[in-house]
């Protein structure tokens, strides 16, 4: 069977990627330097400085590339067919995202301290403007061109900088672990895209779209991995010492709440009390978003486990009324419920931090407090709004033909994008025959 | 096909979730603070010790989460068709029985000390009291409802604090790795339930216990990421320097001497000089259960690489010729075969570490030695039968048929406990069409 | 099917394997001590000292050996009949070759400076020398017996250590990540193992060896993970400090590079515009080979970029087009392409490492540039003449019929080395019969 890409994409994918790189490559040679502690630190105590700072964060990096290029990826692969696309697709996305964000960071700090520098901090603010990228492309995976989500990239990445800016700069919202930033802005942005992209069109259910058992088991392999180093993506860029360590313990007690209401709730609101993969995937890391913007407050382990506990329970809601309503009132299509595990649970973590602002412990007066109450709720509105209305701009962009978007009967469906082997169709079984048994079931694995 | 549920089980089972959830968020509401050096650390050096602390540990405590939550759930989803369920169990496991045992352990210490506190090496004692869960339950696996496994949670946890204290605490026995007080106690504690619960009847064999090739990839990735993380596990707890660098270098020993001898027996044993995957996927780890008692004492590299090569031997020998003994003589079922991986190796290792405590070098007297390797066989001996007899009281206690034990046909079936799609059955086929091929594939991937 | 092996496998895979681990035993008893700071570190100096050397060398460790063992093992695993036997192979190799480095770095050690010394670093070092065997075994995955790999590990190992020695110690080469030590001189040295036992005879394309949809997307998870984790890899051995964090940044900066363009080049040289898996598997992480030799050198953020893309388009260009020619002209098998991930790119890196002594800034005169350049050529001819050399010789010997090569029918085929149950030929399926569909499916997921 033949997929013909149309010839724009067949040249246009790969000279834009070129062209991408090679402007990028330009750009490091002209202005980007490095971030070292001297010139030349023969000074032992320099380096044993420097070593320490790398021993530091460098594990925790680690973690967050698990998470993103296994971990995310495994779990976008839950369609049976579109796996492979699925955790290609992410990989690229972030490679083109964060060296976009790389470059658009240097150009600012150039512009406001001369010099660019180049270090495993930037590489890090880099990897989090990526991570917006990689949630919003989860809301129109599948019905998508590469070409679509890497224009997507280009303009979400500026525009997620300049939001970051303002809501963590200007506002100076309180916000490590992203929740605001980086999981409602990304939510509300591909919505936003995705309802521009699609306008609409009631989508037919594609049969290609229900996971099976085996592709189920890998998703959900990939969120044990994002559930497992959430904590370390909650707490990298804290305060050393008891702020990141009260990080860490919140991340995991909000987690663990997270899974055990999951359970719960799922085979509550399933007829036959049954359990559905898909909430375990995702409501088992609600608590880890909503976390995020209160995780090193000195708020009581208590109070992680309720927001856990509440943020998985709006997840399940979420996917059980709200997707469905979304899709048949305004046209909605959110493939892998983003809003039910990045909108919702971000929204209540945001909420949280009001909360905890006003009356967690700290060493603020209480106008003070008030002050900072007000703040985090303005940033909420900021990154939603903002997010939603140049998403829905951006969604209208990728209308654009020459971005290829897949035909509508090839969605879902690797051999669009992937040089399949045809041979393996006529593979002669080991001591039998495949005679007359068309070999379905090698696709939907 | 319609797998009903029984009503009791429909509603037992969250109800007894979300109680349990609520009980503990109120007991952490009351009882539990924070870990933290002092109220307000603005000493610069504090807040040094304590990040020094954090970063000396996190990287350890997240790659046993891995082991956990990823390892061992893959190891247990060799069966074909109850892979999503064997994940599904052990990370709900693991969260339950952390959990309960963060507040026994809480109210213990706050009995003691006046206050429960929250930190790293609480979470870590936590995990570890879970482990034992996760390995009891190995014996059980396919023919117990989450609520049967829930329910023996919430006795072993309990019975294991109280276990590890006496041996630990009152008795002083040395077990760093906890090769006596996690894999022994978890082992006898997972037979005696098995035996009294299943009683004296012969199961039938089923042939979806049969792994596939597929499957038995999968778990074998997941033995892998275990054997890779052991050394973590291991020496997490080692006081840290040249302790905890033996504890690392022993364990890694162990480890690869148990792989090459677990090839090597394997290939002898069975008849046409073939591998067996299941031997190969405990072999190469029974070296890590046998080192654990002994890794941060000062016995040589050579023992180390003698203890790993026995216990995979001891290992082998068991699921060849003593679990169908086992089963024949005294109708005790052990799914996993953890008698084999933890049960054996760990009897190996209190052993090894009675005759360590007595020729070991070290800076005790000769007396001192002979007492303490008498604390040695004394622990195996409380961990052996205390486990044992508790086990099989918790055995008979998971009766009640309120806690749903699955049907006999459908036991090591998916589909009693996941929502499968069915519409995936009808799945087209690409470039054909699967009339008359019944899907049987999708499930016994 | 019966796929018997002929006895004198069945009897001498085992019995090799037992004189092999009972000879290192003795050798271990018999010389090895611990790598100690004192003999009593009473010294709170010393403990901390020693804690900290450990904390900063272990979590690089463990990400090596993730790579080594799960990602490696899974990249080796996309053959769909060969899976179980290819994670195996990979994980004995590893550990029959990491111990037989441990021994024979010990002997050296012992002849030199009295005594050998066992540590996390001489651990590493024997890890770096099994890495040599697990790429050049690449070369002939699929066609030899494991009774053939570990004749050839036997030899590699004291040819690499000679070989790393001259270059390094000797020559005094810069090659931190071992580009030329490593990546070349394993290329090369597999290539020649595999021309001299192949032959000449031009090998009939196996159906079995063409990847399905699964078996590609199970290896291009290995080589995430490989992805990931290779500045770890790079980064281990380098001055701690800035180097070091050079190295970290270099290294990911030429990964992200080789990813982007590997999807660029790929998609346009394919007839149809679509992405090949194989090209996705390698390409991506041809950067990281290439990088090794300059990464901790003051190159600069853009030259690491270059390098990344250039060594990714020589890597793909080399799977389009020289491996076929290789194959035609030279009757090359190199099943595995390890000749466009290892060796193209290894050369590459080898020359820039030449250009970058030249011209990087540094603290040498004119002089001592011209000289360090000149070494850094010399070791690459070293490499890759004596790895050839090397292994055309020990190719030849791997022909001795006690090796037990696989019968050309059940090449790449899980059944000749593992014991399938095949009983699970005839699991009935849920709600359905499997009569008359033969289980072909099963084996070629």
């Amino acid at each position: 069977m033949a997929l013909p890409l149309p010839a724009s994409t067949r040249c246009l994918l790969p000279l834009s990627l070129g062209l991408f790189q090679a402007a990028l490559l330009l750009f490091f040679a002209l202005f980007i330097t490095y971030d070292e502690h001297s010139a030349a630190p023969t000074n032992s105590e320099d380096v044993e400085h420097a070593a320490k700072q790398l021993h530091s964060t460098f594990p925790f990096f680690q973690d967050i590339q698990v998470m993103l290029v296994v971990g995310l990826g495994l779990l976008l692969a839950f369609l049976p067919r579109y796996g492979l696309s699925a955790l290609t697709h992410n990989f690229l996305l972030l490679n083109v995202s964060a060296q976009w964000a790389l470059v658009l960071q240097g150009l600012l700090h150039r512009l406001q301290h001369g010099k660019a520098v180049l270090g495993l901090h930037s590489m890090l603010s880099a990897e989090f403007a990526a991570v917006t990228v990689l949630i919003s492309a989860g809301a129109v995976l599948g019905r998508t061109s590469p070409s679509q989500l890497l224009a997507m990239a280009l303009c979400e990445v500026p525009i997620y900088l300049a939001s970051e800016w303002l809501i963590v700069t200007r506002l100076g919202v309180l916000d490590v672990g992203g929740t605001i930033t980086i999981h409602v802005f990304a939510c509300y942005f591909g919505l936003g895209v995705s309802k521009t992209l699609f306008g609409n069109a009631k989508p037919t259910v594609h049969p290609k779209e229900t996971p099976t058992p085996r592709s189920d088991l890998l998703a959900l392999v990939g969120a044990l991995i994002l559930w497992v180093f959430w904590p370390s993506f909650v707490a990298v860029l804290c305060q050393p010492g008891d702020a990141q360590h009260r990080a860490i313990l919140h991340t995991l007690l909000a987690l663990s709440a997270s899974t055990i209401t999951t359970v719960l709730i799922s085979i509550l609101l399933e007829s036959d009390g049954k359990l559905s993969a898909g909430h375990l995937q995702n409501g088992s890391l609600a608590g880890g978003v909503a976390i995020g913007a209160v995780a090193d407050m000195q708020i009581t382990p208590a109070a992680a486990l309720a927001l856990g506990s509440l943020s998985s329970l709006l997840c399940i809601l979420g996917f059980q009324f709200l997707t469905p309503l979304l899709l048949k009132k305004l046209a909605l299509q959110d493939r892998c419920g983003i809003h039910n595990l990045h909108g919702l649970p971000g929204i209540l973590g945001a909420v949280a931090s009001v909360v905890a602002a006003l009356v967690a412990p700290g060493d603020g007066s209480e106008a003070a407090r008030h002050k900072q109450a007000q703040w985090q709720a303005a940033g909420l509105v900021v990154a939603l709004g903002g997010s939603l209305l140049a998403g829905m701009l951006v969604g209208a962009a990728l209308h654009l033909p020459c971005l290829a978007p897949p035909p509508e009967p090839l969605c879902f469906e690797d051999a669009l994008y992937f040089k399949l082997q045809e041979r393996a169709e006529s593979l002669p079984a080991r001591g039998g025959s495949t005679e007359g048994v068309p070999l379905a079931t090698k696709e939907c694995e």
